[in-house]
């Protein structure tokens, strides 16, 4: 997706250690117009897998998932917690996955009321990296014994190898773009 | 807006303590059709004042902003981060507001980077409850010297005085549905 790369070109930060600054449009300062074509471009990849409901990360997923959605025939969307509310319903799943940005381990919840057995799903969220965010998401999935249909994200660093983590799960992962290195200063794309 | 009380009354949950649980399609599940309509209402409300950018606190009011926003011209959405990322450039804008869901202070910050002198912000959030979150978006707002033009919030709760609060801000506070009175376990709408 050319004006993604366009944007993360002209806008994105090469902090160091791999960690890629887009606030600009994503994760503090929201572009909604390129979020929308990000979130079709997501659809239009998964729509032949028939997901019946989005599972994603607060906070910088919920809205490339939910304009996804809206390309998805308008399927609902759930974003696991990272702090309980005193709103969300005990018993709820819970898996811990190690945050890149925040340098500690973010608890990740999702209550029953809204993942159902059999229900198929797609995570999408904003970066894949480690993969572990991801996989703690899939594995909930499994503990609900829903189905998981894909995995798709907004940008992937292909050098921090997410997508050989995640291969066990046996479904398509499709990464909007792919970031190949940074270790130079650069922000270099696959091929 | 008849379809978001009609929701609010099949689906909300009245915890008591004037907490209303709406997990089913803002808070955890998101209903993004339902969303879209809300943030076009919100945004035909504010289209005659002109804002060039929403200002909004994670997690919950992303959605209902990024909505209002493409009803505004896709107008940029800056939302509040609770928790100071890695890519958070320094200085920021931080205010502490207490959580009314959490049950403890939050801390709200905004980077300089996204909120200039002059911009003409309008708040966007879920709830108006005491106010407290706003005023603490809105105090950013003057730091920024930029100019604050309006309010708005998916659902009032009229009982919990945070109208009054912010009246000396001397802009429009706009909510899509008035909740009136939560006392006996039931949700009772504004006439």
């Amino acid at each position: 997706m050319e004006i993604l790369k366009q944007r993360i070109l002209d806008e994105g930060v090469n902090m160091g250690h791999g960690i890629l600054k887009i606030d600009s449009f994503l994760n503090h300062q929201l572009d909604v117009n390129l979020m929308e074509q990000v979130g079709l471009e997501i659809a239009s990849r998964f729509q032949d897998l028939h997901p019946d409901c989005i599972l994603t990360a607060e906070v910088s997923g919920i809205v490339p998932a939910s304009m996804a959605a809206k390309g998805l025939n308008n399927i609902p969307v759930v974003y696991a917690r990272k702090h309980k509310p005193i709103t969300m319903s005990e018993p709820v799943f819970i898996e811990v996955a190690p945050s890149h940005t925040k340098g500690s381990d973010v608890n990740l919840m999702i209550s029953p009321e809204f993942l159902h057995p059999g229900d198929r799903i797609l995570i999408v969220d904003d970066f894949l990296a480690s993969g572990k965010t991801i996989e703690a998401l899939a594995r909930i999935v499994l503990h609900a014994q829903a189905h998981l249909v894909g995995i798709s994200v907004v940008v992937e660093k292909t050098f921090e190898g997410g997508r050989n983590a995640l291969q066990h799960w046996g479904v398509p992962i499709e990464s909007v773009v792919e970031i190949a290195d940074m270790s130079d200063g650069e922000i270099t794309f696959a091929e």
